[in-house]
């Protein structure tokens, strides 16, 4: 039992690697091509496909918990140990400077021409934000923190959304697609004020791997000591997500506790309670 | 019952705020960032993705309505209570405004800072077209009736046929997608004339906030009094689509009242109705 | 038994009028707003989506025949009857007539104001492309012939292949995402020659059209007399490509008689076969 | 039996020239219209579409082996008979020279315009990029080797984590579908530094196709001898990632021998397991 819970980590450890080197690898190479080998869009959907793949390889075993984030929220619900977070959250970070350093080795060459030797945090050749978040210079610290708070509640209240099986069905193998199609979204629609980080680990990780590989301390220094927001405020926005869909579906429950409901029932009952409602 | 009836208004408002906050926001960050974090696609990509996450989130319990058109259409095909068509109409307009709110609060240092702190409808530097609505300088007045009508004679349509279970069955999970499928149809194919609102809850509720909100009266006048035909012509062409496609179906399951057919089966009996036909 | 043929027909025409004015609709938006409202990948996808959405509304009854050349290609193998292709050519051509109508109905404004009221076939303010298919000024007669025989026998060769249960099972509702998928496979790699008609009514009706319209006979003059290329090399190209699929298939099916086998089961019975072929 | 051992053959052959047909055709119209129609995005959803429908032609038949990496990998794994490995890949080669050819029929006129008939392997006119590839001028030796090495690792990780039912279940026609999203993840994450080869077949054979059509020895001297690289890392890469695979899960199934398990019940599993343990 050991043996299987080492092989856990190791596994978390692996989808996050894998998730972060496609992401990363996406946003890689189009810095370094300056653009011709990919554009905004083209980030987006490495960052969304790294999501896909890196559960698909997981999904059996692990169970593929994405964001310390979500395993807090399960943990302030009850659904999931505390004990277990800070290994779940260390293997997550553990995989994501992994994944960083797996992406600067591919890339090497690529930063090296690019940058001219030089790893820059900001300006025409920074690289830095290859490997995670930096705010705009438009965004002030309040608009930081509001902007994560309100992406990673809408992410994590999607996130439990697609999970609950009462709130509909989903075909096997739909979920690590819709995962993806939410990470795409976040992306298109969140991204241009801070990068939408949503995810403590996969920004922090990467962060120290560049402080250590040459990026040096510019890199907790920049944005006004920008580092710690993307891991405070997402913990803060996935609890009011979470809460946020738990209560609306808990009310629906204790009112209806009947057996779990498909969309066209659902509607069905709907008709009748409000109908029942309106002839008392 | 009570409850329930709360609940479902507040889960109908909740998934406006959701599809309207993803898609607003894919424009406030084209928009604001001058084209560098995303193209026409991506705002695209934006309101489609909305759309899905808003029905993914609610469906379990709303039931998903995702227009007062397709509402009204359910009415007067009877298979709606007229008396619910005002709530629930209400409840899209309160959650459009709410999201419009939102994309304002994440993205108010950006539109600050792009519009100079000026909120306006026209020009170069005009950021009302994130939240709402307007005509471009060559759509003339009866064309843009024409663009609405028969854009939302198209999705509605549509929408009554993806939802007809004897038309062919569809893999739960995939009905929110394809809806999403449905709307990035419209942007890519109908968007250049007046930005296909489609959907006058969508559309009246940010502009109402934008009126609010410090864009002023302008949000009203632009267009030579643009603000209402989004509210009117969706109706007419959504009650035209609906219709359509009811007035087909009808005549082909009075001509074949069988159970549900599924496609392979409709092209062999179709292939014996015209042998037989002809042979007669 | 009449009516039901009638409202065939109907239906028919209704998924290419669908069909057409999505992918036109997607062409003129681009055209018309010079790039500002899509690329060439919304056009594509514009084209995908329309099938998709055609086949959605009309597959439950008419059975989705999406093509005169696949229609043919069946009666040549003998899988429907001759008799009926002509009515069903009609129906599509009608159909797509009607839905470039619409499609100049929809964007009046905008091609009047693009063209400065001049209806070109060639040329910067050209605006029948967004009608039907014209060659590239590098493309030679016989180059037009081979692109669209190679296109248009891949495009049947696939079509085929996605209908065929004993190759493999798709769940309901993904084959029209797939003839989808097809579309845009085909706008992504070959359609820059001409365009990929692939479809002789999706090309011949609209060009009736144009014609009527407005834009004269410079639309059959154009490259050379082009016009009758989309209309005769689909043919040739869909024959090659059915044949092509029913003569491996026939030949597989004539060594190995089972019943339908999935894939799994195909490469272990391939394992068998080769490995006994080699013990012989 | 012999006829369905050439039968398999051809299949085989066919599946990748269709692959090859597309993947490159979408990159000799990008090239050729110089960007007008398409870009780097729609050359990499022609590649994935392109291995989409070479599977679905001939996965009922030929099992769709689509990489001779992945044959070589099941061979090591004791899965697949090493007899057949030569057999397997000579197909694999034999159709993606003809693929390749089949473009240069289709684009013969686009290529001699575009390069004023000069088939050159580097420049601004360079056309052999369409075929095969070769190496940015950034990328040094060793950064092509760990290129190579790292990315095809990762695609077969991904490609033996999909096809492994242990893992997780897929609906029936979505295992093409997520073979060409992960072909697409390559695209966007990995192909600035070399063009993602990833498969020696699909590299060699169209490589040979250009040496023999008029792009001369060229093709092999360029890049300072690149030619071999593309076939000799990913072996060692593909090895890489099967094996990691492989040991993870068999050491999953050690520990864990039941019956196949879903996502969930690994989850509840792993709970039990976690606690259990930590209850010793």
């Amino acid at each position: 039992l050991g043996e299987q819970h080492v092989l856990f980590k190791i596994l978390t450890c692996l989808m996050f690697h894998i998730f972060k080197l496609i992401g990363s690898g996406a946003a890689a190479q189009v810095v370094t091509s300056r653009g011709t080998h990919g554009d905004y869009l083209t980030i987006q959907l490495g960052s969304a496909l790294g999501a896909v793949f890196g559960i698909f390889v997981a999904r059996g075993v692990s169970g593929a918990h994405l964001n310390p984030v979500y395993s807090l929220s399960l943990c302030v619900l009850g659904r999931h140990p505390w004990k277990k977070l800070p290994l779940y959250s260390l293997s997550h970070l553990v995989g994501a400077f992994l994944g960083a350093a797996t992406v600067y080795l591919q890339y090497y060459d690529a930063i090296q021409t690019f940058s001219g030797g030089e790893l820059l945090v900001a300006g025409p050749n920074a690289t830095a934000g290859i490997f995670c978040s930096y705010p705009a210079d438009h965004l002030s610290f309040w608009g930081g923190l509001v902007d994560q708070v309100v992406a990673t509640a809408l992410f994590l209240l999607c996130c439990v959304a697609l999970e609950d099986q009462r709130n509909g069905p989903l075909p096997d193998g739909l979920h690590p697609v819709l995962v993806g199609a939410l990470i795409l979204t976040m992306g298109v629609s969140m991204g241009s004020n801070c990068g939408f980080p949503l995810n403590p680990a996969r920004d922090l990780g990467p962060r120290l791997f560049t402080f250590v590989a040459g990026w040096g301390e510019e890199v907790f220094k920049a944005g006004g000591g920008w580092w710690w927001v993307p891991i405070v405020a997402p913990f803060v926005g996935g609890l009011l997500g979470t809460l946020t869909y738990e209560l609306l579906i808990e009310a629906h429950h204790q009112t209806t506790p009947q057996s779990p409901q498909q969309e066209q029932e659902a509607v069905e009952l709907e008709e009748v309670v409000v109908d029942s409602g309106n002839n008392r």
